[in-house]
């Protein structure tokens, strides 16, 4: 009798773990919207149902900031532009007594912010052009190597969100193509996207500055210059999406106002379709914010989410961890 | 001692039986240009060979008219564009009296093309702008199953060259990943691109058009407009590359001046590269024409691949055969 229950307890115990071990979402909480992915997932990719999608036509798009990676106190690539013109403002006197540069190399960041749209052009313009996208990828990557959250103190690349890294590989282990789809820049992603998100260069849209092409001694070479090509969010990402894949994604993952419209024409399509708002709302381990953030404002998206009833994922309640282990 | 020999001869012809079933590119001639393309594909994909590339790092990329189909008399999207003005045409009084349309509808090709931009860009602009994409693909798609060829008489999808579509699956089953970078509309060619070369719209590259994203209804729509966003060709196609793609082409396929900078580029980055001209010099099967041809010039591009050994495939000598079977 004690044997059988010992070995009761145990084959138990066994098959708990062989659970654990092939749950491909083990940082999000047993719930209701864990179940809403995995249901998805299963009626899609079920060839017995009536929701079956080819593999081809699983295309799954997600936003960046604030969805894949931590975006407060200011978008990570902001700071990059930040730190990238003080790292140049040597070779730049004038920039000394040439606003907005002078705000920012004074520490004068309230005046600089207060500037909005005329503060932050020339300072992405500065720090994001001039120099061929090979060097730029090098300047990047360096910048990422070094620098650290300014209050988590931890490299930008590690304020990844475990949970979604987990959910981008199980949908590709589902045979679906992840995109990203966000405002930032489509090159300061890429230099970071196939190691951090398994998501190849190809298959980062974002923002894109004009270049050019010129010979120089006999060598092709291309030239990032200061002018803006195109602008991938709010109404931008499903003409990016089109633009870029040509297909409808089936299922789209943002946080934000800006990722609505790639929401809605996600699912506005035929068929089964997946739309999931991260939320923020977890000030102990990560940051609360939604409806009157300057960065990352959820207020039109989270009112459409409820009456679509689209995903909304608490960060607080729905993920067992926000961060990779360290 | 017979037995012998008609043992062996049973075994030497499957040999040559299994030898000529594992060929996968069995419409090219066993020559010099057939070795080079094998013999790149077998360095890259040798783990052994200093110049092995990772299997991510094994993109080509491939020019549409001319290179995967026919180009000639004029490039079929023109004509699709041409056929389209025509039956829009009763929609559209005006046309009767506007140049260029008022041109075409009369059937005055010589003075409409002597027009050169001027009666292009109009033609290009009415028949592919003024709907969401999906409908256009639809046009697309209705258009492509029934025009056939002035003097070919098939249908165009029928006019790819079926070498060519034997080199996109051996690289792809060489893990290559396969891209069409072409100056034509990127939606006329992802309207058939998937089914007739195996490239899935994400990995259709080419010209763009701006568009608008409206909620009409509630229901999020696209609508193509009549402005252009970004044009595929000659310095465009590197640039097309580095926006969409983002790294650099290890192998680029092309057959005119308009893919010599995308070659240029290719061929410029370390480590082993392959640029190879499709030549059009088979007067009988398809046409001959190269430097003075106004579809499809191959000038520049003709020297610049003696002087750099780029590889340039004839037409006549190196394929058995131009199309598919009928």
């Amino acid at each position: 009798m004690m044997k059988r229950v010992i070995v009761g307890l145990l084959l138990f115990a066994l098959a708990n773990l062989a659970l654990a071990q092939s749950d491909p979402l083990p940082s999000w909480n047993e719930d209701a919207n864990k179940k809403a992915i995995e249901d998805f997932v299963a009626d899609v990719t079920d060839e017995a149902s009536a929701d079956f999608v080819r593999p081809e036509e699983r295309i799954a798009t997600f936003d960046n900031d604030g969805t894949l990676w931590a975006e407060q106190p200011i978008y990570v690539e902001f700071q990059f532009a930040i730190d990238r013109i003080k790292t140049l403002a040597p070779q730049h006197p004038d920039w000394k007594t040439a606003e907005p540069f002078s705000l920012l190399l004074a520490g004068n960041m309230k005046a600089f912010l207060a500037g909005g749209e005329k503060s932050v052009v020339p300072i992405l313009t500065a720090s994001h052009s001039g120099m061929t996208p090979e060097n730029f990828e090098i300047i990047v990557k360096d910048w990422l190597a070094t620098a650290r959250h300014p209050t988590k103190k931890r490299l930008y690349t590690q304020l990844v969100y475990q949970p979604m890294l987990e959910l981008l590989a199980y949908l590709r282990s589902n045979g679906f193509k992840t995109f990203i789809v966000s405002g930032g820049g489509v090159e300061f992603m890429r230099a970071f996207a196939e190691h951090s998100y398994g998501v190849p260069p190809e298959q980062v849209i974002g923002s894109e500055g004009k270049m050019k092409f010129e010979m120089r001694d006999g060598q092709p070479l291309l030239l990032k210059l200061p002018d803006v090509q195109f602008v991938d969010d709010k109404a931008g990402k499903p003409i990016g999406i089109q633009t870029n894949i040509g297909r409808r994604p089936i299922a789209a993952f943002g946080n934000s106002d800006g990722d609505l419209q790639m929401l809605q024409w996600t699912c506005a399509g035929s068929g089964r379709r997946f739309c999931l708002y991260v939320h923020h709302d977890d000030a102990v381990r990560e940051w609360a914010y939604d409806r009157h953030s300057l960065v990352g404002r959820l207020d039109l998206g989270l009112d459409e989410a409820s009456v679509k009833h689209w995903t909304v994922v608490s960060m607080k309640d729905d993920w067992k961890t926000i961060f990779p282990p360290e």
